[in-house]
């Protein structure tokens, strides 16, 4: 269980990382809506594998088809599933990682939990499953630039330690003529190096990614247990590697007093981020997520076996050194699919 | 909606800040298992207001009755309905605030997304719901300490400025004995003066709270979208004021090189904070929640009015300086909530 | 769990048949409705034990409170919580019964499903607990008719072996007008002779309820899983001895040539009984609900003992010898909690 | 939405009956369960078209592939996706459909709801569909059979006005030796004259399928909302044409003496069609459907057209005149699989 997300607009994510495909189902999308293909493999080449030198150099092209759901170029209102071949999948990459739990992977927990575990590449926990993910969100942004004109971006604000200032005053355009996505292009520049001195060591990075959404209605969001920032947390949360989030000023936040952090009524300040209360204020949505660092690492490190011995090991494969660029369109499609799910949500109070 | 969070086992929130009564009804709670009403009366008094002299002067006794769900002292795997009268409700004390949209607050959304609000202290937006998922959080600590011997502690971390260095290492009994809730009684005292200063200038404090679980099972959470990592934001995010979330490093392993992050395996290093793609690792869950100041003040500040002037006006009332210590109960129930939800989630693997 | 029922609007049923209250949460219910408290105390003395020469001796009044969700007389959007006080539960009468599993009822699968079970009066398998059903039954009753002038009837239509021809055809603000909710008066004479003579008897019956929703609007239901009449078999099949539905002509239309049945498009002929395809066609919905007699007789059978061995036994207590009268209200409620769920859902059509 | 059914198995379709592809997600079936797709595919030709002489004499295959959730034969515990080519659909057929309201079809409310429909051949609603259910089904049937040697069984006990007497005593092995699926050679011969008599006056005929679950275990079942008859009258009731449904004497037993009905604890008597009080209480479940006569019919009848007129119209296409022997696999589907829902659900209890 544990494969669908959404309550109005229902993702339910299938396939495995090395099966012949991977796909989804989204449930409730309205009927009606233009659906561009040319979007969605917009963000499907944005996420996927081997787009630039410094990502990992498996290349998978990401072919997809959508098999359901659409007819004529617009959605029917009925289940759209989205079908994408893993091509390029080698397992015997993953043969020796047969009795190695690795370090920062699932898979000691996947065996003691389920006795068994994949171990050609993940399965179900690889990243490979979140291609199909994105395909959705950019149907999902479709929905919300057609209704809303509300438009959701993600950029590159941190890769280690080199980070980009007030990075949500910057123009972010700017971050899609970089290969990092990062909307400083000196900052870019830096992170591109730095990532390249990673693989070059065998190691890898960390970062941060910034979110905003702009034109987002007042009132997505329910007060109690379906907040909007709850909501978008579980949704970015499921991504791997996420390991922190915060909304407007977040953590500082939690070092101003009241009378600096209350967001002056005229002013365009925004430190609550766009939500209070669990509801969109009106303002732009801004929140800003924290990866770890990649877990496999070609650099030699300590490793449980499963017969539970602790071996130097040098973990082979084509990973990225740093997850932060393809990452951006996987954040922006579960904000998006999120958002999308509260539109609709939304709609039984008559808004739209 | 958004009245009910879980899936195995499901708490539904009702009643209104100002009505005759608050409750929950938790559902799915096997049977056969003792339940101490004294643990649920305990944690209502860390929570409730008026407690110290550093919290709110509102008065609440929060006294509670369970009236379906146990028998002779045990659960009997029906709904367990907890009810909590609302005493000390003072809705005059808010009627100057029926055309105001007081910052940080629901207001102004609330009036967007309803078209009418009740103004009387928040209604459903309010905190005071809160202590009905407190006796709740009671009643699944009891679950998790017998099936597993596992604990769920939060303490104050930092207040303002003030912040306790290393808090995982130290000893958290230490907290209990002073009134803000942090482990070290240093810190405490000037947390305790810090607050009273905000106090005496109206002003409010914002600050962190530290989460650890012991003795959490291997295996807790899904690999896909029920991620434990997620749904615990889910349920974090869903406490009021709260606007950061991370697990273990969190934020601070996004400056790190995979090879420094990935815990040792023979270490006790916790970085991941017990929480390996979305599964429980085994070893200590660790997380820290970031909360902004509180947002009503009795300092003058600008706020819009109903009809979109805007006055300078200080808010009057018996608002907590700083909600941590209160917010303390709080987050170890929706810990524990969101934990025993899993562990019979879990059940389906046969684990216990 | 198995203790709420819907989608959009959820009644969370709560409560035991011999704890001090059942209960129930109804979440989802919109704003502003006025809520008429004689309706729903109308609705409960339709179903209250003790209410004619016919029914059980037990005599409940059913003094119900609304905590929850109800302001100034109308509802506010938020859970509206119902209590129900249980003053006439009589354990003792069921003492005997401890050790013996009762033909007809849950007691033997109760005790081989969970282990254990509460004797005095089935517990949850009670009937006792669709008190807060029929009030809460009431209150989607008013949104129905609100919004559509929609309104759900039922009625007796068979006890025993006497039967009511063309029930549909006939008027039926005359079965309010007889203890046993028959249209028919000449017929429910008899019904309720035949009912005395059972209770004489020791002896219980069944029989049929005919429900009727006029102005029901066209296009409730989804067309593939939560077809309307698959809900309302759903929600029907929840009532205690309930053991078949047939929409329209039902099993008789197992008979028909397809010439036969095919509805023609502009007479009043409704076979279909308003729902054509999963959904409502805009002609009055129309079905019909089978109930086996009363398990409970007080004429001697055999009854298995929980040790194995066969006994014969006459089952004490204040049992009604036939429950459809006051399951007339049961009926209606389930339909219009059912209806309104549905009008709820298709608001995303930007229907009212 | 109401594309997924199912709590713990939760089965999700997804296709258009004229689109390239029907299918389905399986999500929740437990891992390292041997698939035999000889199974799936023996069932898929029970339901499909073209297959005998009685039964449309449109041609479609069926094959079938699973894309996900097993890998060297056994279920992965991971979402199982099922895809069936459409490789027959001559849209053409239904161009002459496009302004009409067919009769028992749902082409007018869907009209009303949606705005617009699919005129070729039913879309959604297209029993088309139910081929990936019954793929699903066949799934679900492999689990019952190895955890619990349960096996599901259904045959046409009626078409039209031939009806065989106490169906539940015969030999059901019988049934599937004739067209028609039905346990007495004797009638099931009468039933293909009469169906082929229908076909050539280009008129249809509906019928009741009964169904028996041998070794089902006690228990399965919760006693409020989700009893085992209410799951399973949701499921059937999901299937096109169904009308009615009993369980064991279902509306026989509204005409008998509570003495009479009630189950002599050590006959085999089985009036209760195995489940009271919601569970299953270890007989064997017993239940009949009634099918409508299928609404498409060669024959001139009269129809609505959607500009508001009535004309005399014969509908053209390869229909079924009787949809009974195909629906015998969809009804074996749908409770196995509301039953493999239940054996999960009750996974909680420590049972297997």
């Amino acid at each position: 269980m544990g494969n669908s997300i959404g309550k109005s607009l229902v993702l339910t994510s299938f396939g495995d990382s090395h099966g012949p495909y991977i796909g989804a189902v989204l449930d409730g999308f309205p009927s009606g809506i233009e659906i561009d293909l040319e979007l969605i493999k917009l963000d499907l080449n944005r996420r996927r594998p081997g787009q630039s030198a410094i990502s990992t150099l498996r290349n998978e092209e990401d072919n997809f088809q959508i098999i359901s759901g659409i007819f004529e170029g617009k959605s029917t209102g009925t289940p759209i599933t989205i079908l994408i071949e893993n091509k390029d999948h080698k397992s015997s990459d993953y043969e020796s990682l047969k009795n190695l739990y690795r370090p920062g992977h699932a898979d000691f927990v996947y065996d003691k939990k389920y006795g068994f575990r994949d171990h050609r590449g993940g399965g179900r926990s690889s990243a490979r499953v979140t291609a199909a993910w994105v395909a959705a969100g950019a149907i999902a942004k479709t929905l919300l630039q057609k209704w809303y004109q509300c438009e959701v971006h993600s950029v590159v604000s941190s890769v280690y330690n080199l980070e980009v200032d007030n990075v949500f005053q910057l123009d972010w355009h700017e971050a899609e003529n970089n290969l990092v996505r990062c909307p400083n292009p000196e900052i870019a520049q830096k992170m591109i190096d730095c990532i390249h001195q990673a693989q070059i060591d065998g190691d890898s990075l960390g970062g941060k990614i910034a979110t905003k959404v702009t034109n987002c209605p007042i009132g997505f969001g329910e007060p109690l247990f379906d907040k909007l920032n709850a909501d978008l947390a579980k949704s970015i949360f499921s991504i791997n590697a996420v390991k922190g989030l915060e909304f407007g000023s977040g953590f500082e936040s939690s070092k101003m007093l009241g009378s600096e952090y209350n967001d002056d009524a005229v002013s365009i300040e925004n430190k609550e981020g766009g939500i209070t209360g669990g509801l969109s204020n009106g303002k732009q949505l801004e929140f800003t997520t924290a990866f770890k660092p990649v877990s496999s690492i070609a650099k030699t490190q300590k490793i449980n076996t499963k017969e539970g011995q602790i071996i130097d090991h040098s973990i082979e494969g084509r990973h990225d050194p740093c997850v932060l660029p393809r990452a951006v369109p996987i954040v922006e499609a579960m904000t998006a699919l999120c958002l999308a799910d509260h539109a609709l949500l939304n709609l039984k109070f008559g808004k739209l």
